[in-house]
């Protein structure tokens, strides 16, 4: 199943499913129960969600402003050196343990809304990602149970201001700028994608090839991320994992490649889709 | 004015003010308007809590269950490395930038509830920090207009597993274990505290002194601190950052000095008031 959540065409809220290039709503049939799908995913409820769809009315993906598929997580956790092609490039050995920082949902658009270059910086950087969408609430997950926690994947960008990232050894200031990373088209739920290991993911800018990996070579898999995490830290439905980029980012390029306005930059995963963005520049 | 978030006797989440030791509640009347302490900054409606906590019942300070004073802020932005005393002692320079990190609001706990040792870990330190909170929506602050964005200062501790931190070069798994920290005793509002500069602060673990300083030793201060982050992200009204600790902590100390089950820990700085913890291991 895939799920969406969106702004509708007089700005409400709401959420849904996708099939057939059609969005079928939800939340208008469940938004008082569940306000949001984070909320749906919560309560364990996307039978609700899948029932409500499909008597629900369906309205054209151009009519709709789509919003990251969980648009309100309760934490976005962003693993930082997680392909060894990225590790090398960046000069580094293989860690023993995850680099992890987090970042703000408010830094995360939807497909097709524009990721925004801030004025304070011309080093506007993409970096292809998957997403993992966490289904239920556990902490001290063992690797052994981890992929039961899974709820589904999506593809992400993290957008990366890098002179701001580099202003300090923590990343934080390069990767919260406001709308500056997305997540999408959509949340494919786990029944639609059982091996997640066996995707490929490509990233595209101006429909070039600039990144371009199995998502088998991840230098920690994901039971070994989420084992990591819930030692620290209790994962609740609608978390999100982003779990590292792969070489080819913009940085380490010679000459180093940055997003411009007006460029378009997608992520396309096998067995999601293809998250795609324009760039454009902060309006001050 | 003194502003707290906290449990009645039978779990309800409510808030109020603190006057001559008691609270006064204002969230049984506010409510079903402002759900939280968080929405009523939001709607700039502090002057319908006071009313309200004038009119409402008196709760004793032990019959309830302290919450951090904004319990579900959008986020806790922590400063690492803010004062030369500390900055010296982990033997760094003076940094260019503010070195920034996050928590997530579930490693905050209030006033007298246990902070917790997790079972993962026996480094666990203390650090003593001013708490800002933001009362008022901006982005791109100037240095000049930050101090007009200030909602009010609360005492924070920034509790933190130090091998967990040290596990790569982001602070992340050390600063997010689940009710690692702690915010309190209450929120001081700015009418209340004029001027922060002005205030010192004091660490103490068993009622020894470990951190003593005049918050004056900010290495960037609290406008320095707001122009900053506004260029990154948007500040809204509940928003916490933890200013930085000044040296004394117990990691670099000879021998090592961490936090055991049964001690406590305390943050007072002048103006606001004190904040005090009693550590507790990790029940598994």
């Amino acid at each position: 199943m895939r799920l969406s959540s969106y702004l509708t065409a007089d700005g409400t809220a709401s959420y849904g499913t996708v099939q057939d290039g059609k969005l079928h709503d939800a939340g208008k049939t469940l938004r008082s129960t569940f306000p949001d799908l984070r909320a749906a995913l919560t309560a364990g409820a996307l039978d609700q969600v899948k029932a409500a769809a499909e008597a629900g009315d369906v309205l054209d993906m151009a009519d709709v402003t789509l919003l990251s598929p969980v648009p309100n997580p309760d934490k976005i956790i962003c693993i930082g050196l997680n392909y060894m092609t990225h590790i090398t490039e960046t000069g580094r050995d293989k860690p023993a343990k995850p680099s992890i920082f987090t970042r703000y949902p408010s830094s995360v658009v939807g497909h097709d809304v524009p990721m925004i270059r801030p004025t304070a910086s011309d080093w506007f950087d993409f970096e292809g990602e998957l997403a993992v969408i966490i289904g239920k609430a556990g902490r001290h997950i063992s690797e052994a149970d981890a992929m039961a926690y899974v709820g589904g994947y999506s593809c992400f960008n993290d957008g990366s201001i890098r002179d701001y990232q580099r202003h300090t050894s923590q990343f934080w200031a390069g990767k919260n700028f406001v709308d500056s990373g997305s997540m999408g088209p959509w949340l494919v739920t786990t029944d639609g994608m059982t091996d997640p290991a066996a995707q490929s993911m490509e990233t595209r800018l101006n429909g070039e090839v600039v990144q371009s990996t199995p998502i088998s070579d991840l230098a920690f898999n994901i039971p070994e991320l989420i084992a990591y995490l819930s030692i620290v830290t209790e994962l609740l439905p609608g978390d999100i994992i982003a779990t590292g980029t792969p070489s080819g980012v913009g940085l380490f390029r010679e000459p180093k490649l940055f997003m411009q306005h007006g460029d378009r930059i997608e992520v396309e995963i096998s067995g999601i889709g293809t998250l795609s963005n324009p760039i454009q520049d902060e309006a001050r």
